[in-house]
């Protein structure tokens, strides 16, 4: 998608390979909104490192970096002695798993590489196959994203507002983005809508990261409270919500995601918004049988004790400092503790449907098409 | 209610009057809850500046400070000349009523106390009379909130989970408070609860003001995010939800209250838990017909794009500085702007009941209880 540099939109991957100098580039996204900088992974362990520190976030992002990160280790042997250069990569991959050890994404997308990578018959052949394999992986995923786009896209029509929640754009993905996918397509097609980003707190992703991508992308859209979107559906102020998912539940229809999206799907049923849910095919679950299972993640309280943004200066608009300074405040009282659940389920009868790059698809019918939709058994 | 200063609880009011200095005693509640203060004006101009910078904030406590302010102002006098007093009181009034001159509960609390002044036959007696009176305002104030508090405390039981929004709690009154005011006379009966307090983003009164009072009161609580009641509402964590009101229509039983009230309350209903609104009766309006109607305040986006907190040190856990610092962060995009409702609308299919001073009423039969209510045709 674009970012704006110096006045000027230029296109920008959140994940990408650097040939000339083997390197992994990276938007740093712990600086934003309020910083925009690239940084390039020097060898495999920075790419692991930026994985582990979350300068890379976000599941099809994390599997692209993973690749790639495999890929960048793989070309960075020098011997040709096949044997050594396995152990190598043995290294590669555990150091790079290791750098985010619950997630299954970067697993996933180094196995597609390994896998690729047998073909070759010399060091040389295994090297270049493992770096076509990691294009490939972010090539596929940047194709899904535009598929859920081409599908969603049909939902958004002209001057309609639409509701999103926390950030399922295309700084989670290699590009494009999932929630924010059918946006960026109806976009394309000239079709002219308003975007109502929910803050997300405690972690506040909506005004940080779907709201700077929004507006990268000149598509208008205003930050509200999590508190405000009944308000303005009661006012019908909102006409369409579409979220992402963290997990979906391919036997069940129930789906797993921030914080928050429960009850804006509850919102929508009562005031009969349509609610989608839009998510590429390696978040399905076809396992588990009961949405009450997914564990939901306890984060730590100073997230919702307190709040990280950049000390600001009413009277210059920004902070006056050369590099932009964050800080952590605590806003609430400092004797009070807090609880904080990280997700939560969503079940089928508020869903009006899921976005998948193979179509649209009512959520109890996920498991009927699960053969379109990548189920292995 | 109590103030714990130096380990020990201490009984203390949101405003008090302090007899031997003419001076009205206020909770510096900008400073809350980083900073325990009490502040007292020396004269009527300078509780009409505490009234209007925020100092004090409430429809109860605005009211008595506004009450006391009058009384002050008229004990102030030092001449016997009736008509030259009557001129003062007539400024102080003004001058009072202009620090927050779309409140109504400063000017019902003055014509209290400039109606019960008229009995006096000298300025002595008139100014004996302000002060009664501003006691009795007070007085009032804290005895209907014991009255919410004796009706409602029947609605908890030991072992509850209750969820409460915003800060409807003493600090919004003279002592005591609405939706906390159950929760102080189940404690005062030895009930064992536990309290979820909605942060309430945009100005996060719940983790600053509520969580403040039940910790100075020891009373078993922690905040959470405004999107994390539906979960715990899915997972059986919540028995009762009770919350204040800014206005309630008389006519319809229709309350409007900080903005997320009616989010609450939607789901409530989706899990069947009860939803009561404590109010005092000064906020009932019996001529407004329909709850669409009521004027909705676009308050600053500043509050929705950033936080207030006080700067804060993870090691010490408190900031290092002799004084806290508070600081202004911005936490969204800077290019982004926002949408801030606020208060909302909730119908009143979705409240359980409203516990008043006389008693707890279904929201539809307000107006057939209306004489009991306070109605004054």
């Amino acid at each position: 998608m674009n970012v704006t540099v110096r006045g000027r939109p230029q296109p920008c991957r959140t994940v990408a390979f650097d040939r000339a100098h083997n390197a992994v580039r990276l938007i740093e996204q712990r600086l934003l909104p309020h910083e925009f900088k690239i940084v390039a992974t020097k060898n495999f362990r920075e790419t692991a490192a930026a994985i582990r520190d979350m300068v890379v976030r976000g599941a099809g992002a994390i599997g692209a970096t993973a690749a790639y990160g495999l890929a960048q280790g793989a070309l960075a042997f020098s011997g040709r002695h096949l044997p050594e250069f396995r152990r190598h990569i043995e290294t590669v991959y555990q150091t790079l798993k290791a750098a985010r050890p619950t997630a299954v994404d970067p697993v996933n997308a180094m196995n597609d590489v390994r896998a690729a990578m047998r073909a070759g018959k010399s060091v040389a052949e295994q090297q270049l196959l493992a770096l076509a394999a990691a294009e490939e992986f972010a090539s596929e995923d940047v194709r899904h994203c535009e598929d859920i786009g081409r599908h969603g896209a049909k939902l958004i029509r002209n001057g309609m507002n639409i509701l999103t929640h926390c950030n399922a754009g295309w700084l989670a993905f290699v590009d494009v983005g999932s929630a924010t996918a059918p946006m960026y397509a109806a976009q394309a097609r000239g079709k002219k809508f308003h975007v109502f980003c929910d803050e997300t707190r405690p972690r506040s992703q909506g005004a940080t990261l779907t709201a700077w991508e929004l507006a990268q992308q000149k598509i208008s859209h205003q930050i509200i409270a999590d508190n405000a979107a009944g308000h303005l559906m009661q006012r019908g102020e909102i006409n369409l919500v579409i979220v992402g998912s963290d997990r979906t539940l391919g036997r069940t229809g129930e789906v797993a995601n921030k914080i928050g999206t429960y009850t804006k799907a509850v919102l929508a049923k009562r005031h009969g918004i349509p609610f989608y849910v839009a998510i590429p095919l390696s978040t399905i679950d076809w396992k588990l049988k009961r949405g009450f299972d997914i564990p939901i993640e306890e984060r730590h309280e100073s997230e919702v004790l307190g709040a990280w943004g950049a000390v600001w200066n009413f009277k210059s608009q920004i902070s006056n400092l050369k590099s932009v300074r964050r800080a952590y405040i605590r806003v609430a009282n400092p004797t009070s503790g807090a609880r904080n659940p990280g997700f939560d389920v969503t079940p089928p009868d508020l869903i009006t449907g899921i976005i998948t790059p193979a179509g649209i698809f009512k959520p109890n019918e996920l498991w009927k098409h699960r053969h379109r939709l990548g189920f292995v058994n």
